[in-house]
């Protein structure tokens, strides 16, 4: 006989004819998955009745619970400031990790980012930051425990320890088609955020052609989601809605991106990634208790510059070294004089990704210097015969398959009718 | 680069979208199935996202067709007689193949019944034919022919050339709560048939408590189902609703139901059990083309019981052989006056289950001798003290949890209000 308290097929029948799974059979079927006793293949069918069937805001949470309970949590109640994260659901040209976690730092708040690399045409923060000779993302519990208490700021990847049910589950979801479920993509996050252990938690959902959710009720759905699991969970936690139908900030890639993130840290920088830098910073300083702060002042008094020099070189990086320029560029100009109204974060997204900023699968190496600079944002005037876009590659074949994909991505028109999409598109807190 | 012409997660997010799914992609999936290049926690996924969001009629015919084409089909095109074939969706007491092949047999139709075995609380025909010293479930397709060429009927195993496919969907399905998808049943069910080759198959859909349909409503959708496709594969289909929420006949066990069995060839047997063979003996027969016959006359005149000796002795049969029996029997005992109002095919099938009469597990062999003979049928007056039941088993310790499954499962009440249950519910035939 079998000393399982449950049976998987049982699970999987109560889903399946849409009733709610109880809070014994979520607790075992998590930890049976991660023993191994419930098989890929029933977690599977499983995973496909959630999707179809939805589960309401208690099962979200236990399944969220469970989770976290698969592995470790951290703990930073011995540091001597509160703690704050953001999370994005990610984007073309969303660099703005790299900016945030320092200036955040400024205000004595602790940022421990556990941040993943990119897979697809999204980039990844650490696949960034290792564009910075000496950088390293792999830290010990200690070495980051340590980086929190000194200079505040942490950007690293996340240990194996944490939610590790998540990891088998979303390898599983990829080959299975059931990715695309609001309960499954936000208890993957949140249970990685909350074992994770901060105080406050910010969620930048984005919304657009570049993004995961392409529209805004799908993203409002999945924030209020996220927010109600947070805020279950003892996380003050408030999410953001905002545009990715079009590229952040003005380059796509990864010492790219570097380079314009310093540029914000430096009080500069595309006003897109700067509003958005400071309205994040906001809310995670709001979580942590800091309401009455002029975040703008550490960006242009060199601050914010001063707390990623100690938190790069911290993690082994030379924040004074060149960063790695890609060997060939290839411009995209301008047909007719007028005006750029749609360059779509989509196309941008792939064109990076071919050029070789971005891998196909897990093991592939990136390209520290390819990627697509942009000179325009919709929005703005160009005259005939202007660049638009400059594609950089170490590899010139390259080039080919991304200008294919930036076809149509594009509209310079005489400007008639077009209206800017606002950056920030909605804001959701919690629920009393 | 892959060479195959889908990819699975494609297939699979067109079925849980609500989409149909291409002939195209259906020929991809099954036969990538087959070949393993579609994994089973693939399969698994696509199963549940058909079993919730359904296929139609074109969409479960190509299915099938392509499950048909996993394998090899057989060809009776050589036989000097038309073919007709049964399938039962499986019921407690359900012996109706045994009289009813060499039935048909006597008036010039060749019956190639290839059969399972049990699992759970239904009997399986094979389990009970092996009750009989001697006779052998496996015969190559050479000695299957000369056995239709000559007695007529054949009832054997089927080979593991017929709908492979299949075979590997329906033990994915098992573990993974998809078993009860009308399209996925449909399919399996008509994939053998087809393949098979016979030219009439009238299907007898259970209803009832003891059936793996419960409700009349899902019944005609999965006999209509599978009418449409034999239909569609030019098969003469026709489905028969029959009442399962009482056992057929008086007994429930291997040995016990070929008894049975011979009694009605013998031109006796219980009423029900009488009626369901003839009742489907004619609809064979006309679907073979044969309508002016007098089955019943064949059943008392010992036709059917010569036929009977020669398809049992073809397969080594020893028919004048003493059947086994069992070295225990306990008596459920009436305990008033009154009227058996109810007796729960379900509840005497896990009984007769428990006894030792079927198996749990493929591998588990099965007591010739044991299950549950019924002395009494709904509507019979039965005094107190009365035998209701008797159990057969070859190792006592089984009464207890046997009589427990009994327990709740019938009652003699003053009959007020008894309304006898019709055993034909319903008759389903193509649609032109």
């Amino acid at each position: 006989m079998s000393t399982e308290k449950f049976d998987a097929v049982d699970v999987i029948v109560t889903k399946r004819d849409g009733h709610r799974l109880s809070d014994a059979q979520i607790d075992w079927v998590i930890d049976a998955y991660t023993r191994g006793v419930v098989a890929e293949e029933q977690m599977s069918a499983l995973n496909m009745a959630i999707l179809l069937n939805g589960m309401d805001r208690a099962e979200i949470s236990r399944w969220t619970a469970a989770m976290i309970a698969s592995g470790e949590r951290m703990d930073f109640s011995a540091l001597r400031r509160p703690t704050a994260d953001k999370h994005s659901t990610g984007g073309v040209g969303d660099k703005i990790t790299l900016p945030l976690a320092p200036l955040v730092a400024v205000f004595d708040v602790a940022v421990p980012q556990l941040s993943g690399r990119g897979l697809g045409h999204t980039g990844g923060t650490l696949d960034k930051l290792e564009a910075i000779p000496g950088w390293r993302a792999a830290l010990s519990n200690d070495e980051m425990m340590a980086q929190l208490d000194g200079p505040g700021a942490v950007i690293c990847q996340a240990g194996s320890g944490l939610a590790p049910a998540d990891r088998k589950l979303y390898a599983l979801r990829d080959v299975t088609g059931t990715v695309e479920a609001i309960p499954l993509i936000a208890s993957s996050i949140m249970s990685k955020k909350i074992a994770e252990g901060t105080g406050a938690l910010v969620l930048d959902v984005k919304v657009g052609s570049g993004a995961f959710m392409k529209d805004l009720d799908r993203a409002r759905e999945l924030a209020r989601t996220m927010v109600d699991l947070g805020t279950d969970a003892g996380v003050k936690t408030v999410a953001l809605l905002t545009d990715m139908s079009t590229p952040l900030g003005l380059t796509a890639g990864n010492a790219l991106e570097v380079r314009e993130s310093v540029e914000v840290l430096a009080g500069g920088g595309p006003a897109d990634v700067v509003e958005l830098t400071v309205a994040l910073a906001r809310e995670m300083l709001a979580g942590a208790g800091k309401t009455d702060v002029d975040v703008e002042a550490a960006l242009k008094d060199g601050r914010a510059m001063d707390a990623w020099r100690q938190m790069i070189a911290a993690q082994g990086g030379d924040v004074d070294a060149v960063l790695p320029v890609a060997q060939h560029t290839e411009q995209v100009l301008a047909p007719a004089d007028g005006v750029l109204t749609r360059l779509d974060a989509y196309a941008v997204g792939i064109a990076a990704w071919r050029l070789g900023a971005g891998r196909a699968r897990k093991e592939d190496p990136v390209q520290a210097g390819a990627g697509v600079e942009m000179h325009a944002k919709p929005g703005d005037t160009v005259r005939a015969g202007q660049p638009l876009l400059t594609l950089h590659t170490d590899t010139p074949e390259r080039f080919g398959r991304a200008l294919e994909a930036l076809e149509g991505g594009w509209d310079v028109t005489d400007g008639a009718g077009y209206a800017p999409t606002p950056l920030l598109l909605d804001r959701i807190d919690a629920q009393h």
